[in-house]
């Protein structure tokens, strides 16, 4: 493994995807940081990354604080520069219009909004200096669609591609990369299986083609990372073959 | 003019696109609710409607305090019952990313997207029980598009067009109509002209025809609201003949 | 009736939607051209016209050949100024990829897009003179979206749309104003609950609200027609209250 | 190099674009087939490919021709599986409405998406024995938009959009990946490059950062290709970092 004396950040590092594209990064020589809201959570994937020889350090961050957000990427980057800034805490809620209570409404906008704009914000701040990084976003079908039952988890991830847009534009003549990735199918967490199961029945799990693999997703973020800025892509969907789209 | 026994309230009713809705309406005989967050501003077009023998109730309102709006639409329901929701406070900013404070990140969201969805709701509920409705959110071009230095508003806007989307869905097979207009233009106010005056010169005005009267603008809302309930439309957007798009 | 001294031109005048825009620009004073491939189908249609007291003049028309579209819309012009356009030929089929001829590929481009080009292209010549006009293509959900068995109609779809995009962006400027309706739903033909039953079963029927009539779909190429030139639409999509999108 | 027993096919092998995708393939290890209208323009692409140690077949081929389409694909498949096709050719050209005639539309669409319909057909008849393949279509701004005289460039493009879209969607769940690179910048070609003189001056061509080297384009393909299918991206914009969009 390549030590490199650069920081990859990862806010809202959960269990499914936040973990994978921490432990991506880490293999390829990075110091990742990690956060998410309960630091004993961290525990399992900061041990697996050192179990590879990699490094971690997994710190507690409320994402929809500003002083959190600014101090886990100030000590970041104050151990070495900061080259890379994930946004990835979920929020995936879905209610009747008339049960949307304006608390849910607004936490769920403070978690998958708000707190993206701060850390793409923090990030840039940061990363200007160095001239270069990458801000990457992880989005959703409901970035691009507000279905039913969606209005407070669309409208934040709405919103949240606005951020990721109009920061592309104007860093990107700044060399830092912003991307926003949509995931536009069920990643394979504990989670999801159970929805589905729930909602379906057994025998929507039937078909292993139907979930991406946390592990696949991560893949994508490190394709957008390696794109040579002469050809850096803004958007980029994903979803697994087997998918109905 | 036709006397209705219905009300249409018009929640951001503001100089121009605002007091235009709220003008036709109340000639088309609809009792109408005009609320913005300084009642003094509302004499003029309360005056005005009343002048052309229609009937409107003006009240201060602060579209981000849920209190406020259900007990405005409130109001307006008791009178007669509400049949149409506009929903159309202005807060376009433009600062670069690192000048974009959290305060006004979240004020903008707050007036833009969050008021919205009050009004949404509670506009919901009020006409469910009538068994139909129509709910009109003005969006702009930053709905679709999150240019530079607009992180800020183009989240918000974004955000108030999924809520819109989501709720069309839920509700159109209730019977309410829920559109979003998209007013992909400058309209003719004080402030659209003094501030091209400012970014272009004197010129930017010569041409009348890049600029929208409001009275063509509130001309869509009530095309939106005449619509059969076979062939109704979610999204429309307007710019002038003269605009670059 | 008001008579106007101007033309309307529908190709693609075919039993339903065509029909419905016939009669009603009939009904408002224009002199209607209404063109299809077999003159015979269009007898009713001007006979329905006539006995209401409108005029109509009845002609064969084969939109994929330039030589007529050029005579037909010249017809129209030379008896009044052509005022409006309509291009309505319908061209759907669904086919796997593997057994999509080359035949079917072309031919469904040929009427669904080529046409549309001839039309607009001929119509923007007569027009021009004249300083103003209406030209309006017709839509489907196949124009946003390549669904499985659509590479055929949707490529002729998404290419109409360019031919009416592009067309708008250079003629409005000169008042000639250009749109396309995306019509997403099935409207109620017998050729659509046909096909409806055949799919699913005679339930697919038992819900009049998912069907959208002619005449509501006409209602919408009035309405673009009427918008003043200071708040112009390009793209209107309609679909029934009771439809799922 | 390892040699792979396997076909990439570009159909559209020109000197820019097309080219860097063949040498990417060709040092990967395939066969590459490069096809374009004239063979003897093969020549410099197929020395390069082989100076290299790679393997190359030119082929003249008329993308417009089912024959000659059929034909190229299934020499490729015969010498060794076909694992890759990708549909490259251009066809950019702008003419204000009135003067894009019929046959320039007719011929414009015959190069840029009916050959890509048949290409991609072709493809996956023979891909879907082996149970697996990509195929790739080269996008541009114009699939996207219909700006001021590209109602045929346009047109051309989004169709093809249309039928990536549609063969994606059939295609992806017996193993094929279809995907559609939105290329949304001047590739640095010497056509470009006196283009932009031609219409901005000299100091267009100021900021190399603005125009993307061929092999950076190349590298976006090779990326979709290498996509894990459980993590696959259907569509795939690119542009330099300086660019403004």
């Amino acid at each position: 493994m390549q030590q490199r004396n650069a920081t990859a950040a990862i806010i809202g590092a959960g269990d499914f995807i936040g973990s994978a594209i921490a432990k991506k990064f880490a293999r390829e020589g990075y110091i990742v940081f990690a956060g998410r809201r309960t630091a004993e959570k961290l525990v399992p994937l900061a041990q697996a990354i050192e179990a590879e020889g990699g490094r971690c350090v997994a710190r507690a961050l409320d994402a929809r604080k500003e002083e959190d957000v600014t101090q886990f990427l100030k000590a970041a980057d104050d151990m070495a520069p900061l080259e890379v800034c994930v946004f990835n805490p979920g929020a995936n809620v879905n209610f009747p219009i008339l049960e949307t209570t304006e608390r849910v409404f607004r936490k769920v906008w403070e978690m998958a909004c708000y707190g993206g704009f701060l850390a793409g914000r923090e990030a840039a701040r940061l990363m200007l200096p160095h001239g270069k990084g990458t801000i990457l976003f992880t989005g959703a079908t409901a970035s691009l669609r507000g279905g039913i039952g969606y209005a407070a988890f669309a409208s934040a991830k709405f919103g949240l591609r606005a951020v990721a847009q109009s920061m592309a534009r104007e860093l990107g003549p700044k060399n830092i990369h912003v991307a926003h990735l949509i995931i536009d199918s069920g990643v394979d967490t504990a989670w999801v299986r159970q929805r589905r199961e729930q909602l379906w029945g057994k025998e929507a799990l039937d078909n292993p083609d139907l979930l991406m693999p946390p592990s696949s997703v991560a893949a994508s973020y490190w394709q957008l990372y390696q794109q040579p800025r002469s050809a850096w892509t803004f958007e980029l969907e994903i979803r697994p073959f087997g998918e109905k789209w």
